[in-house]
């Protein structure tokens, strides 16, 4: 049996904080330890110190835990795993600080997603991207440390379908994907509803690259060497990023033209698409879904609000697998943004490290 | 000067009907002289038929009116023209009935769209295919009588950009739409507030066969012999329709590849759509907007309820002219699909015709 | 230890239904055995006859069940106990034949709320009305059966805190109350989108004079004789009842004067609500929320959405308790409509009969 | 004739002030002069300094003048009259500032409301409280200048109805109102998307307290010798506010209770409402509308998103005037938060004040 692991939560505060704190307190594999956010709220029991937004109440043995700076020191140096849901513009310094305090850092922030030794992992698509942990721990002399990124919320998403069509398939040649993403993705206060009520807005800053670069990462390859990461060459990625009044789900239309010739039949790819299993599944992770993806063949599905915690907010939805007049198929995915797109990714990678044997 | 048209309006109680009558009420154009709606309606003052939902009021000299069954007898047959927003369920025969009276029809109905001598006209882009009017006359044997339909909403903003695009850089190859839905355009009732609250549908039945057929019949050509149309043969068009919680106004993200090489560049594509100048706005029609096409330089525009009401709801907005990493452009673009997309096309094409000779 | 009882569900296809095939499915103490809907769905399985609109999915066990027309024959006759969420326009006659077929029937539907000797319950206020359950069968002549009802959604979050100040403080003498009420409360389709996005409408087709006379009854009392109910005569209820674009949960605002003077302090009432305690609670209901009233005391709380879910959708939460200007006490109160003000009540009220021996 | 005003905007680039900004572009009776805002804005042209949030475009006039600081120099001193949208943070000083120069000052912010020489008027309800300008000129020794603030939003909705029905009927003894408040009230950003759809907020901070307190000082009356005000003294008000999914058009559910007895029937109520004529409206003030309060008799209005612009959003909708259980009668009333509810109220006293002849 796995040991139950101490996590330090960084950003604690935060919208992403907040859902590492759910998913960790009902988690049996985790016990709460350490809770970091900003010196305004250092010091502060951490019902004091945050603007709670979860439908879930605050779990009872979080409530009075003192916060405390997000510094590598004290209850942060006893932790098996530290999670960051911290803000682009604090990660840098401060994940970087705890990497070098040798402490297993899985980060939901965008800062050190391009970087050339550090993995950006989707946990049900790119799971072997692990391997460049040793690479990793070498170059900055750690003996336990390391530091794993997760995806963008909507290129969480993405990915999933892709890597088994991939996989089964081939090299993907053309995608487009137009999203519709729920408002949760830009925190809290984040969007103000004087500009999503009965309203759509067409544009989020930074996404769309996002995607298109991630999307490259991710369904990419370890080096041979195991010492960085060989980007997809021959996949064009173009994305357009919708912000719509939906609370939680990402909504992303996709139409896809494989290498291959012929391209494979909408059944291949519905069958290709609910054979998929992932590593953290065939790991037995415990947040890992029963399906990776699950195929509605309903014409109005997926749905936000019906599908979005399908698999515990763990799986992607996917309906809609049909011919396209332009490329070779279309297909609309759901991903849960805040879990499978966010907290919930970190939670599962840490499983995974576990299982993989790089969390003693 | 041009002369006050007698208008019946076929469907009147109905949400295309309605919004007819608000047009044709403050129209200094058309004189409102039949209404006609099913026999459930008839023989009822119009306020007393409808269940209106206009946030304007009914208009003081429609409440009164009596309303009639569809049927080109009595005060129908003193009408210039009639527009029909009825259901697709009645639309062929009644249409068909008021066709054979010889009377002016403007359709909004799918019905007729796809007949080979019926013009399927979106006013600000193919105003030409009025030419095949003489054709239909005859072989229906009518002397003033016509039957024209507007597109469906989502493909009324699609193709006034696509067509200024063509005129100025020939051929486009490829376009994948996706489009983010406003719930007017189910009618009333329509969505139920269970279906779209905190949701998307990512479905709307037979829309997009109609946005990918519609669009190569706007986009073709009149026959040289004006008796048929040739539809595009080497444009392809793969449309995604969602629905989400918008209440006016068709949101549309749009990739582009043109045939010519090297293709236009971003600028290019802003300058021809600035420039773009249609017929309906060259003849001085009452309702032609200032500019077929507003071209927005903000990077988070257009939006529905920000730019809906452009050019009274008769322009195309279109903003997010970029690059595309997968085709050549991609852009963004928004119709009102009440106006533009809908009752407003039908008197816009009133007035073309007016102007065109085609009503005495 | 109690028996599992086999229930049946008249309605099962509607919204109402739904939640009791979604409550009954997961409850350990029945099981889901005779499904009655409209013969338009009869003969069909329950997947393909339902318009199915909860988040989660059809219970499998359900799914393939074959729903029957709404008659006393059948599977029906070897139900425990059966729930109605029938359409009042139906409800009258088939329950009342299912009354004389002897069995227990537990109903949503208004019909019979204002009846006599027909018991309107809200299991966490009113439990004792079941004493009028073997007057009601000697007068149907009947040896098992019986029929109770629950009340309207909006009444049955009101009374629980009145009954809790009413049992501690003696008679409450006037009771303003205005409420804003989720879509849900309509059933499916329901409320069309058009008609409350960014909208309000401020009126419900006789909800304001169910909530004024069902409190009376329900706050009343069983005769001595135990054959028919005292209604109150000295409380005045006023209701204004409104929709608003929330999907599940009616939140109230009520204000209230008391007979007794001086009136129950703030402290008072906050302390009487909190330590209130239903039948249902001391009998150890399965379905008995912990807390009947959950007192907020943030000062922005009760919100549907972060507190529809309390106790499992069973408890009342209250908020906002502070002094009235012009009655005594003001507080805002927020109950899940389709949980304990519907199908929530009627399945508490069968563990309630269960309890109390009603049911063999 | 009346001249054209010179205007000035304190505040200009927020929400009140954007709105300002729209009513005075358009309006026959004034040129804008002048605009203000903070130091960060200072400097720059108004379409640089603004977030900009009305669904029409800035007016062309007005983008490219330079944004000042709100300081009583320069072009601010050529102005006629000065409008505040000022945030109650800086109101303050900045207001006394402006006044102690001789300005003629309309103010929103609500910090000089309460004060005992400053008027509080609803230009609907109290154009008498004009008369206590001769007053604060003496006391501020100023020739021209003087300062008008009007009433909260929600206030300036519920006094117009109340004011009808005190004139003609008496006082009223107690009233009860609870309201369902738009997002725009809050100003932008505002309401966070994630604290409102799907939701609603039983609490706005300090408006409960503002309605009560306000509507006493504006039904109340200028004392005799045109020094002070005399609150009502024997009428009770009781407010609970809420924001709800809507972003214009505040809602209000009232229940009045009259002194007189018998108390008037609802047929006499209405009349009366119906009957109502403003001095606003009697001087022939440009927006005044021409009617001031519009009874709906249908049963489910008025409803915000199809009444809010009545009377051009300067009227005050009013619906379902019935019996109340409690008290006499209730109704249910809209006003436009921010046209007649803030800056509308501003330019309506503007016109007031020129039309009483104290602006020269």
């Amino acid at each position: 049996m796995t040991r139950v692991l101490k996590a330090g939560i960084l950003g604690a505060t935060g919208t992403v904080g907040q859902r590492f704190i759910l998913l960790l307190a009902e988690h049996p594999g985790f016990s709460i330890h350490a809770l970091g956010a900003s010196p305004r709220s250092a010091g502060k029991t951490y019902a004091k110190a945050t603007k709670w937004k979860m439908s879930q109440s605050i779990p009872a043995p979080v409530r009075d835990m003192i916060v405390h700076t997000c510094e590598p020191t004290g209850e942060f140096l006893d932790c098996d795993v530290v999670f960051s849901g911290l803000d682009a513009d604090v990660a840098s310094e401060i994940e970087m600080a705890f990497l070098k305090a040798d402490l297993a850092l899985f980060s939901n922030a965008k800062n050190y997603r391009t970087h050339e030794e550090v993995p950006l992992i989707v946990p049900l698509a790119n799971s072997s991207h692990f391997d460049l942990v040793p690479y990793q721990r070498s170059k900055h002399a750690l003996s336990k440390g390391f530091l794993i990124t997760n995806a963008n919320c909507s290129t969480s998403g993405l990915v999933v379908p892709l890597k088994a069509l991939q996989d089964r398939f081939g090299p993907l040649s053309k995608i487009v994907v137009t999203t519709m993403q729920a408002v949760s993705g830009a925190g809290y206060p984040g969007v103000s509803s004087l500009d999503i009520m009965d309203n759509v807005v067409p544009f989020i800053g930074g996404e769309e690259s996002k995607m298109e670069w991630e999307t490259l990462k991710i369904l990419g390859e370890v080096n041979p060497e195991l010492n960085g990461f060989t980007l997809l060459k021959n996949t064009k990625v173009s994305a357009t990023c919708n912000r719509v009044p939906v609370i939680d789900g990402h909504t992303e239309c996709v139409s896809i033209e494989f290498e291959q010739r012929p391209a494979p039949s909408v059944e291949e790819v519905i069958a290709c698409l609910e054979a998929y299993r992932s590593e953290a599944q065939a790991l037995g992770c415990h947040s890992a879904p029963e399906q990776a993806i699950i195929v509605s063949r309903e014409e109005d599905r997926p749905q936000p609000r019906l599908d979005r915690e399908n698999g515990k907010g763990y799986s992607v939805t996917v309906g809609r697998v049909r011919e396209c007049n332009v490329f070779d198929i279309k297909l609309t995915l759901l991903v849960h943004n805040t879990i499978l797109g966010a907290a919930g990714s970190g939670v599962l990678l840490a499983e995974l490290a576990q299982k993989k044997g790089l969390i003693a």
